[in-house]
C-alpha cells in the first residue's frame, strides 16, 4: 500500500509537473508589434511639444490625457482599474488563488522635455498587450496579474524620480515630499489632488500608497535598452541582472556679478565659469575610473542673470553620476565634491551642494531572471544577461519584491530624445517574452485550459 | 576813425568775451543730490523684479511707466517733450539762436534683469535736474539744449544694444531690425507700435529717427563709472576720452543628446561640455593678452533639454569681448572662434557662430573734454581723464556728433546688480559738472542775465 500509494502519488506529481511545463510551452501568443507600436504613437500625441518629440510632465493636462488612454486600454483588455493616492494605476487580472500575491508588470508614461515615444510607455502598453494575448490564448492565471503605470518616474517636475515606486516601497518620507516643490511652488500633494488623486497630507498619501513586503510576488519591467549593446551585437532580448543607481547632486555657485564691460578681469568672481569647470570635472572624474559602466552628466546648467553683458552672478548645476558599483560611483561623487570646493576657493565664489539622491543599486531576482530566460528560450530568441544603466521604478520595486527587467534593442541606443525608436518586430518579441514570463511567475489556473 | 573805431570794437569784443567767461563762472547752481537720488529710487520702482533689483525691459509695462515719469519730470522742468518713432524721448529747452544745433545730454532708463537703480537713469534724470538748476540760476542758452532718453540701450529684448542711438546715427538697417525678434517672436516694429511709437515698417521707423550730421552740436552723457577706479583713487569726476566697444557673438553647439544613465561616455557628444570649454577659453584668451583693458564674458549660457537625466543636446552661449584697442579685441575674438572650431571637431558636435556686433571704439571730442574739464575745475572737483569700458549710446552719438562723457564714482565699481550705488554727494557733483558743461557748450544768450 505504502509502496503502491507512494508510487501513485509520485506519478500524479510528475504528471502535474509535466503538465505545468507544457502549459507554458503550449501558449500560442497572438501579439502584433505593429498594433502596439501604433498605440505607443497614439500615446505620444499627448505631449507639450510637437511630435516626434514627447514632453509629458506628471499631472499636466497631457499626462492626464495619457492616463485616460492607458485606463481605456486596460479596460478593453478586461483589466479592472484601480488607482492609489499617488496616482499609480493598476489594471488587475484576477487569479484563481485568492491567497496568492500579485505578479506585477509596469513602467511609466511620463516623459522628460523633448523625449521620445518608447521610454517607459513600452512597459505600460506592452503588458496590457501581453495580458490580452495570454487571455486570448486561453491561459488563466493562478496568482493575480497587475499591469501598473507608475507616477512620475522622471524627476522633471519635482526634482525626484520614481516617486510612485518609492512611495509603494516605503522609501519616501512626508518630510521629503514636503520639500519637493515644482518651479511654480506647487507641492506633490497639491498637484496630485488637482489631478484627482492626492489626500489631505503627504503622510496620508504615502500611507495609502505603501505596499507591504510580500504584497507583490514578483515584478517585471519591459523596457527599451536605452543603450547600444543589444542592437550592436544583434541580440534580441536583454535579461537584466542588476540596475545601476544614480547619485544626483545639485551645485550652486554665487559670485558678485557686475558689468561685462566695466568689471576688470582680476576683480571678477564669475559663478558661470566655476560651474563650467565643475561640469568638465564631472566628465574627467568619470573617465579617470576607466570603467565603461561609470557615467556622469551635468544635465542642468543655469546661470543668472544670463544676459550677454553681465558677469554671471549665480550658477546652478544638476549632476547625475551612475555606476553598477556603488563604491566606485561614490568615489566619483567625492571627487566632484572636492572639485567644487577647490574651484569655489580659487574663484572666490560662494557654493552650496545638495545631494538629491544617492540610491543603492539593485540586484535582480533569480526567480524572475530564470522565468525570463526560459521565456526567451521558448521563443527561440537570442538573449543575454546585462545590467541596466538607466534608472527605473524596478530599482525601488526590488526593495520589497523579487524584481527583474526585460530589455529590447532600441535604435542606436538612443533614448530621451525625439528619435528614440524600437522596431515593431523587437516590440512584438519583447511583449511575447514578457507574457510568457508573467505566465510562468503567476502559474496556471487550469492545465486543461492551457493545452491549446 | 579806423584806429578809434577799431579800438572801440576791440574793447566791446573784449568786454563780451570777459562777460562770457564770467557768465559761466558766475552760475550759482542749486542742485540737491538727495532729491535726484530719490527720483532715481522712484524710477527704480518701475521694475519687473522687487527692489533693490531693477529689471526694466524696453516697451514692457514698467518701461512705459518709467517713460511716463521721465516725461513728467521733463515737463516740470519746463522742457518741451517730443518723441521719435523709435521711442527716443527729447525734452527741449529752446535757445535764442534759431540756427544753432542742439546741445544734447542723455542716457537710457532700461535695465537688464536684476540690475540696479543708477546705470543709465542718472544720465536721464541728471540732465533734467541740471537744466532746471541752470534755469533757476538765470542762465539762458544760446543753442537749444535737449535732454534725451534713448530707447533700448540694453540688448536684453532684441539682442542688440543702443537701438535708439544706432537709429539716430544711421547705423542700423531695416533688414537687421527685421531679424531681431524677441523671445516671443515679436519684432521691434510690433513692440514699438504697441507702445505708441513705431510705424508701418522698420524703414519708416528708421527714416523718422535719423538725425543728420550736424543736427547735434554736441552730446554729453553723465554716467556712473561702472568700474572701481574713481572710488579707489578718491577722484571725484572722470572725463572720458574714449569708449571701448564690445564684440558680441553667439555660439551654438548641438550634439545627439541621450539618456544620462544609458549613454556610455565614449558614445557621447555633449553640447554642454563643448560650451563649458568655450566659456573657459574666453577667459583664458583675454588673460593671455595681459592687458587690463581687455575683458571677456560668457554672460549667457543655456543648454537643452536642461534636465538632470539627459546628456545636453543643445547649447547656446552669448559672449562679450571688449577692449579700447580694436585690434587686440579682434585678436581675442579670433582666438575664441578658433577654440569653437577645435572643440566642435574634438567633441564631434555641430556648431554655428553668429556675430551679434563688432563695433568700433569711439574717441571723444576735444571740445566736450575741454568743457567738462573747465566745469570740474570751476567746481574745485578732482578729476581725471579715463576710458569707458562699458558700452554707451555715446558710442553711436560719436559717429555723427562731437561727444563726451562724465563719470562719477560708484560703490565698488559695481553695476548691473541690485546693490549698484552712487552717493548723493557724487550725484550732486556730477550733475553740477554736467550743467556747467552744457552751459559752456550751448553758450549764453544774454550776459546781463547771467551775472547773478
Ligand atoms: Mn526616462
Ligand atoms: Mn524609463
Ligand atoms: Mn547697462
Ligand atoms: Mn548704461
Amino acid at each position: 500500500m505504502m509502496g503502491l500509494a507512494g508510487g501513485s502519488h509520485l506519478h500524479i506529481l510528475l504528471a502535474l509537473l509535466v503538465t505545468s511545463i507544457c502549459t507554458v510551452r503550449s501558449i500560442k501568443l497572438d501579439v502584433s508589434g505593429e498594433a502596439i507600436a501604433s498605440q505607443l504613437l497614439h500615446l505620444a500625441t499627448f505631449t507639450d511639444d510637437p511630435n516626434p518629440a514627447v514632453t509629458r510632465i506628471v499631472f499636466t493636462e497631457n499626462d492626464l490625457l495619457a492616463r485616460g488612454y492607458v485606463k481605456e486600454l486596460m479596460t478593453a483588455a478586461g483589466l479592472t482599474v484601480r488607482e492609489d493616492p499617488m496616482g499609480n494605476i493598476f489594471g488587475r487580472w484576477e487569479g484563481t488563488d485568492p491567497n496568492a500575491g500579485a505578479v506585477v508588470s509596469g513602467s511609466h508614461a511620463d516623459a522628460i522635455p523633448l523625449a521620445g515615444a518608447y521610454d517607459g510607455t513600452l512597459g505600460v502598453i506592452g503588458p496590457i498587450a501581453a495580458v490580452a494575448a495570454l487571455r486570448r490564448a486561453g491561459y488563466r492565471p493562478r496568482a493575480p496579474i497587475d499591469v501598473l503605470m507608475f507616477t512620475s518616474e522622471e524627476p522633471t517636475r519635482f526634482g525626484l524620480g520614481c516617486i510612485g515606486s518609492r512611495g509603494m516601497a516605503g522609501e519616501l518620507t512626508a518630510a521629503l515630499l514636503d520639500e519637493k516643490l515644482d518651479v511654480n511652488g506647487t507641492s506633490f500633494k497639491e498637484a496630485s489632488t488637482a489631478a484627482g488623486y492626492g489626500g489631505s497630507s503627504h503622510q496620508e498619501i504615502l500611507d495609502g500608497t505603501l505596499i507591504a513586503k510580500g504584497g507583490v510576488a514578483a515584478f517585471v519591467e519591459l523596457h527599451i535598452e536605452q543603450g547600444p549593446l543589444l542592437e550592436a551585437e544583434g541580440t534580441q532580448l536583454g535579461i537584466v541582472t542588476a540596475i545601476a543607481a544614480p547619485a544626483a547632486l545639485r551645485v550652486f555657485f554665487s559670485g558678485d556679478g557686475g558689468h561685462a564691460g566695466a568689471l576688470l578681469m582680476p576683480n571678477r568672481n564669475d559663478a558661470g565659469l566655476a560651474a563650467a569647470e565643475v561640469a568638465l570635472a564631472v566628465e574627467a572624474s568619470v573617465l579617470e575610473t576607466g570603467a565603461i559602466d561609470a557615467v556622469g552628466t551635468t544635465g542642468l546648467f543655469e546661470i543668472g542673470p544670463n544676459t550677454v553683458n553681465s558677469v554671471p552672478r549665480e550658477a546652478k548645476l544638476e549632476i547625475d553620476i551612475r555606476d553598477i558599483d556603488a563604491t566606485r560611483r561614490d568615489a566619483i561623487v567625492a571627487s566632484v565634491l572636492q572639485t567644487v570646493e577647490e574651484v569655489a576657493a580659487r574663484r572666490k565664489v560662494r557654493h552650496r551642494v545638495e545631494m538629491i539622491n544617492q540610491d543603492a543599486p539593485a540586484t535582480c531576482s533569480n526567480q524572475v531572471i530564470q522565468a525570463a530566460t526560459e521565456a526567451a528560450q521558448e521563443l527561440g530568441a537570442s538573449h543575454k544577461q546585462m545590467v541596466s544603466r538607466a534608472y527605473h521604478d524596478s530599482l525601488f520595486m526590488a526593495r520589497f519584491a523579487p524584481t527583474g527587467m526585460i530589455f529590447i534593442p532600441c535604435r542606436n541606443g538612443w533614448s530621451h530624445r525625439p528619435d528614440e525608436f524600437a522596431t515593431p518586430e523587437d516590440i512584438e518579441r519583447g511583449v511575447k517574452a514578457l507574457a510568457l514570463t508573467l505566465a510562468k511567475l503567476a502559474g496556471s489556473a487550469d492545465a486543461a485550459h492551457s493545452e491549446l
